[in-house]
């Protein structure tokens, strides 16, 4: 695989947009109802680490009432080649999986970001306002120029569509991974400049910052690297549909080291201490209490357990999924549901933004109907 | 003003869009309707230079039955600064002016860019295939890279949102001056390659090349640039709703040389010639029959006599163009309705795009029709 290709990979894995823990406690712009957005790439199969960093959270967050918004960002994803097929399947599994989470149409907003054709139009506005010097500053640009060169123009302008998603929306709190701060504190730089030349139109969105980065969960084969979706070893993740076969045999094969021990040490021993976190982040149990479950237990022993646990905790996930994804028809009308409530309030904000830069040249609406009356 | 904003200047005025004469035999895309697409952007009135080189082929293309959209490109116009007031204001002058000149929304299709909301949305999706480097190789972005860095981002896009433009309406004929060439190259370019990765999709756009660019009008002020809505210089150029008095001014003030005979010599007296193809062109005389009746008129006279004929050839458009400009809910309802025609079409192509590249999941309709009957 050519390096720049390579390159593209890894540009492209820091962009599940917002996957992470995150506290509560953020400041939100003042006048401005508190309105979350995040967004995920329906590519791949969610895995725990999509689940527990961000999944989880945005379930808590729809069920504590507050205005969520969750976005399929299909237009995201096509930034980089995709398989018209792939994607397609991709799109409805993410839906069902989602669903299968307990994501609850009914409580949030879900939609299909393709489908809300207001994206595109403010990315475009806002590309206006932006300079190429500032986009270069983005951290995931600032590698060689080559590779840039060889990068679809899309994913140059990821950010920029990033910051059109959050701001159509007139989001306050976006939950983000650390990788994504740059990318959060440009589309508040955009919202900021056009607040300023145009005014106040824009809450200024605040990022919910990662809570406890060492309980991010790493590769199963890797324990120093993340869990993600784009690491070529399926067996480096455990995705929410796995059936119990291939979690046992993944669990079995996850990287540990020499000791037999079932301690947690992140720094020492950071493949048992990931395994742990990511039994009791699924089953709620504390780390202390399941090393002293494990008390005398040999690793190999301690992952058929937890395997076991965790079989049982994702069964209903599975097992929903499994149900939604025979009914396309029903995932159809969610997202179609979804694209139509997300479309009426990016259209507010859409036809605020016209008027304010100058590309609204609509009367009043008593003065149209004077003039339908007349003629 | 700094070299880079001059330079920002000069990359935009090689922008309305398609202004040329063109020649009618171009071989069109085998299996697709002859369609004409174009655009002007709604900054700057009306001139001369426009309405011969581009909106007269306009008003003849619609008159002879073609297919034809006419766009106002303000979607391109806010690449550059706008002030919000003057483009609102430039939306409805242009539409009175198109009209006066006698574009008719009943035999063509007359909208604004941004209220069909498929332009992003495929200039999304072609970014996506168009790699950086493929766009720095534009002419107009090949200068210095440091200008580049202060260009806004959706200026450098500008070449990718013009090939969307057309390719959304599967225009097969785009009028384009000899400077936009290369930017219809890019749009054959994408369409190719997308035509190759998913099937065939869109007809190759051809230009009408420019039939005579030797006629093209220049600077009344600098007979060796030419006539343009971007000089700094009002005197310039003669803009279609001059008021007479305007007229008659700009045409004695015009820079001719030392010579008084009339005569047409556009190598070593292009003032004198330029004035010649302005007069010929609107009033539809050949330049010969001017020149005898001026036979012996010094240039001064001569200048009168020609700006009292442009004065009455203009005379319909600039009262056309007043009475018009009065009644701006008229001009709204025909853009809204051309906005809707033109969203009819443009969402068909928008809809296929989508089932190619693998983001419309949705079912055949009847399959959809059976899940609402169970439901």
């Amino acid at each position: 695989m050519p390096v720049s290709y390579r390159k593209i990979q890894h540009f492209n894995e820091c962009d599940n947009l917002f996957r992470t823990n995150f506290c509560l406690q953020v400041k939100a712009s003042p006048g401005y109802p508190k309105r979350v957005l995040s967004g995920i790439q329906p590519t791949g199969s969610l895995h725990l680490g999509n689940y527990l960093g961000a999944i989880k959270k945005w379930v808590h967050l729809q069920d504590s009432g507050d205005e969520a918004f969750y976005s399929i960002a299909d237009l995201h994803a096509i930034t980089v080649p995709q398989d018209p097929r792939n994607l397609r399947t991709g799109i409805l599994e993410m839906t069902a999986s989602l669903l299968a989470c307990g994501i609850d149409p009914e409580k949030c907003v879900l939609f299909q970001q393709s489908k809300v054709l207001y994206h595109t139009q403010l990315c475009w506005v806002l590309a206006s306002f932006t300079t190429m010097a500032k986009l270069g500053q983005q951290a995931q640009l600032r590698e060689k120029r080559e590779i840039l060169q060889e990068l679809s123009t899309a994913l140059y302008l990821y950010p920029v569509l990033q910051a059109a998603d959050i701001l159509l929306y007139k989001a306050t709190h976006v939950p983000v991974g650390e990788d994504q701060i740059s990318h959060l504190n440009l589309a508040s730089f955009i919202a900021r400049g056009f607040n300023k030349r145009f005014g106040d139109t824009f809450p200024i969105p605040h990022p919910f910052i990662n809570e406890d980065s060492s309980r991010r969960l790493k590769s199963l084969r890797n324990p120093l690297s993340k869990m993600s979706k784009s690491d070529n070893d399926p067996r480096s993740r455990i995705n929410l549909c796995d059936s119990p076969e291939e979690i046992l045999l993944k669990c079995k094969k996850a990287v540990t080291d020499c000791s037999s021990a079932v301690e947690y040490d992140p720094e020492k021993r950071p493949g048992i201490s990931n395994l742990l976190v990511i039994h009791s982040s699924l089953t709620g149990k504390t780390i202390d209490t399941i090393c002293q479950e494990a008390a005398g237990m040999e690793t190999g022993n301690y992952k058929i357990t937890m395997a076991t646990e965790i079989i049982e905790v994702l069964r209903p996930i599975r097992e929903r999924f499994h149900e939604l994804i025979k009914e396309p028809a029903y995932l159809e009308d969610v997202l179609e549901t979804g694209a139509s409530r997300a479309s009426a309030c990016a259209r507010e904000t859409w036809q605020e933004v016209s008027k304010r830069i100058g590309i609204d040249t609509s009367l009043r609406d008593e003065r149209k109907k004077a003039f339908h009356s007349q003629n």
